[in-house]
C-alpha cells in the first residue's frame, strides 16, 4: 500500500520480500530477495537505496544499527526508536520513565517475580513476550506461573501488565519527519476480534474535545521523545473516568490509520513515506465527519468474487481493498471503508459487506441482475 | 494509475509495453512487451488474459476485432464502439445520425471539397487527421487549402468542423457495464493550453442544474448508443446561449477525470476497471463542494524534487501525482489536485504548486526549514 503513494511522490521503492509471489514482490517493479532477519539480505537491500524503512517490526535491531554505522542507508525510524516498538519492556521502562501513563506493568525475570506481581494485582494479570509478538500472539492472561512456563523455559524477562478495565481502546496516529516536524491524525476508536485490530470509526464518537487535545499531544510528545520518524501509532485503553494508558507502539502505518487512505487529505501509506523521505507533511484533515474502516478476515469464501460482486451491488459508496494474500481462516486479506455521516449506520454497511466478501453470498444475498 | 485499484479490487493487470522501463511497465508486476500496433504482441497479451482494455485509442480496429472473433480475450471497449473514438469522421457520422449536438460539419476528401467547406462557414474551419491525433496533434486552423496539403497528399478523407465560438470547454464522464448498468460524474469544466488538458474544475462553475441534468443524459445516451463499456469521456463545446455540442469521445479514464482519483467516492481508473470487469460500479459522488486539477507540463527543472518540496511545504492540502515520466518540455508528467470550498482560490494554490514543482523554487520560493 505504500507503493501507489511512492511513485506519485517520484520515490523509487525497493521491496525486500522472501518469495516473488509475497503480494508486495508481485506489485513492486524492484525486489531484493531474503528474509527480513537476514543480515546479508537486508543489506544488499540497503546498499543502493538512500532510506530503510518498515511495514512490520521483526528487523533485528543489530542488524539496523550496522546499517547506520556503516552508512549504507539512513534507517527510518531508526533502531533507537524502533526498539520501543520491538521490545515492549524496553518501552515501558521508557514511557514509565518519561512519565507517560501506562498500565502498572512488571518486569518478570522469573516464575517467583510473576506470583509476587499476580499477589499484587489480585490474582490475575496479563503476561507478554517483549518482542515478536502481533495480533494477539506473545499474549496471555495469566492466573498461576506455570501458565507460562513455556515461555520462562525458552529464557528472558517476560512483561506483566495489569488487566485494565478499560471502556474502549483509542488510537492517536502521528507522523513525524526528521527534524521534528510532526502532524497529529484525528483520535479513532478500534475494536479487536480474537486480538486482531477489527474495525476502526473515525473520529472516536463521542471524545470530549479537550481529552481529544490531550491525547493527541501525548502522542505527539511520545514521538519527540523517543525521536520518532515516520508514523507512530499510539494504541491507548480507555476508562470509565476517561483517562487514557498506553497499550502498545507501532512505527510505521499501522491498521487504525486505513481509513485515512480514503478518509483524509493525506493518506497514512503518503504520509509515511513523506516523513522518511523527509519531503513536508501533508494535511491530515478528514473527508467526511465520520469514516469507518472494517477488516477482512479470511472466511468461509476461498474466491472472494462472488461476494465482492454482492457486496459492491448492494453498497455503491462501499470502497475495498484487498492484499493479494490466498485466504487462510482469520488472515487479514483486505479491508474495507465508508464515509459518512453517523457511525453506527456506517458500522452496519461495512459488516455487511464484510460478511459478504469474506464468506461470500448465501442464499438470501443473490447478487442483482444489473 | 489503474494498477492500485486493480490490486484492491482483486485483479491481475498485464501491462503491454514496448519497453520494460515504461513508466506502467516498471510498477506492473506483469508485462508483455511490445507494441500496441503490434498483432503479435496484442494477440500474445490477449491470450492468458480475461479481458482487454486501454489508456489510449490507437490500437488498429484489426487487430482488437480479430482478437474477438477468435475468442482470445473479451475487448472492452468493443472495437466498434472505440471506433468512435478511434475515427473522427466515423465519429462525426454516427453522432450526427443519432441526433446528438454536433458542430457544423464536413467529410473532405480533397482540397475543392475544402475549398467549398471554407466558402460555406466564412473562410475559416477546424481541419483534422480523422485518425491517431491527440493533445492538440493532427489539428489546424485552417484557411486555405494549401495549409493541409500534406495531410490531403497522404491519402484519406479529412474532418472539418466549424470554428465553435465556444464560451468554456465543458467534459461529462460516464461508466457503463457491459450489460447497460451505467453511472455519470458530476460535468466539469476543463481549460486548455497549446492543446493540452491544463486545469479542471469539477464540478463546473455555474453550471444550471437542469443543464448539468442534460448533459449527464447526453452522455449517458452515448455510451449506450455506441455500446461503450468502461468510462466515457464525452468533451463538449459550451456556447453563449447555454448551449453545447460535442467535441470529442474518449474511451477510457481521461484526463478530465484525474480529480475523481481523489475528490470523488470512486476514482475513475477503478471505475474503469470495474466497469470493463463487469463489476457493480461505485458512486460517483464528490467528496467536497469543488475540486480542481492542474496537470503538470514539463518545463525549467529536470530534477523535480526541489520543487515538490517547496510545493508540499506551501500547501499541506496539495496532493500530488507524478507520473515516473523523464521530463520533455511539455510533457505530462503528472497533476496536482486540490479539494475544498471556491474554485479561484483553489485555482491559484494549484497553480503556484504548479509553477514550483515544473520550473523548480526561485529564489523568493526558499523551502522553509521544517
Amino acid at each position: 500500500m505504500m507503493l501507489g503513494p511512492a511513485i506519485e511522490l517520484g520515490l523509487d521503492l525497493t521491496v525486500l520480500a522472501t518469495d516473488p509471489a509475497e503480494s508486495a514482490a508481485a506489485v513492486a517493479g524492484d525486489v531484493t530477495l531474503g528474509a527480513h532477519d537476514d543480515e546479508r539480505a537486508v543489506r544488499e537491500l540497503a546498499g543502493p537505496v538512500e532510506v530503510i524503512t518498515f511495514d512490520h517490526e521483526h528487523v533485528p535491531p543489530e542488524i539496523l544499527e550496522g546499517i547506520g554505522r556503516d552508512g549504507l542507508a539512513a534507517v527510518r525510524p531508526g533502531p533507537d526508536a524502533l526498539l520501543h516498538a520491538q521490545d515492549k519492556l524496553h518501552m515501558r521502562e521508557r514511557l514509565s520513565a518519561l512519565g507517560h501513563p501506562c498500565p502498572r506493568w512488571w518486569r518478570l525475570p522469573d516464575a517467583a517475580a510473576l506470583e509476587a506481581a499476580l499477589a499484587e494485582a489480585g490474582g490475575r494479570i496479563v503476561v507478554k513476550t517483549p518482542r515478536g509478538g502481533y495480533d494477539g500472539h506473545g499474549v496471555r492472561i495469566v492466573e498461576r506461573a506455570e501458565d507460562v512456563a513455556d515461555w520462562f523455559a525458552q529464557g528472558g524477562d517476560l512483561l506483566g501488565e495489569e488487566l485494565v478495565p478499560f471502556t474502549r481502546e483509542l488510537s492517536a496516529q502521528v507522523a513525524r519527519r526528521p527534524r521534528g516536524e510532526a502532524v497529529a491524525y484525528p483520535v479513532v476508536a478500534s475494536r479487536q476480534k480474537d486480538g486482531v485490530c477489527y474495525e476502526v470509526i473515525a473520529p472516536a464518537p463521542d471524545l470530549d474535545p479537550e481529552a481529544e487535545r490531550r491525547i493527541r499531544e501525548l502522542a505527539l510528545a511520545i514521538a519527540e521523545d523517543l525521536d520518532v520518524v515516520g508514523m507512530l501509532a499510539v494504541e491507548l485503553f480507555e476508562t470509565a473516568d476517561g483517562a487514557v494508558s498506553v497499550n502498545e507502539l507501532a512505527m510505521r502505518p499501522h491498521n487504525t490509520g486505513h481509513w485515512s487512505m480514503d478518509g483524509a487529505v493525506t493518506g497514512q501509506f503518503e504520509q509515511h513515506l513523506r516523513a522518511v523521505a523527509d519531503l513536508p507533511l501533508g494535511a491530515t484533515t478528514p473527508l467526511a465527519p465520520c469514516a469507518v474502516m472494517v477488516n477482512l478476515l479470511g472466511g468461509a469464501a476461498e474466491d472472494l468474487r462472488p461476494g465482492l460482486e454482492a457486496a459492491l451491488a448492494a453498497d455503491p459508496e462501499l470502497t475495498v481493498h484487498l492484499y493479494g494474500k490466498s485466504v487462510r481462516p482469520g488472515r487479514k486479506i483486505g479491508h474495507v471503508t465508508l464515509l459518512g455521516e453517523e457511525p453506527g449506520a456506517l458500522l452496519e454497511r461495512a459488516h455487511r459487506a464484510e460478511r459478504l466478501i469474506v464468506d461470500g453470498p448465501g442464499d438470501g444475498d443473490a447478487v442483482p441482475a444489473p
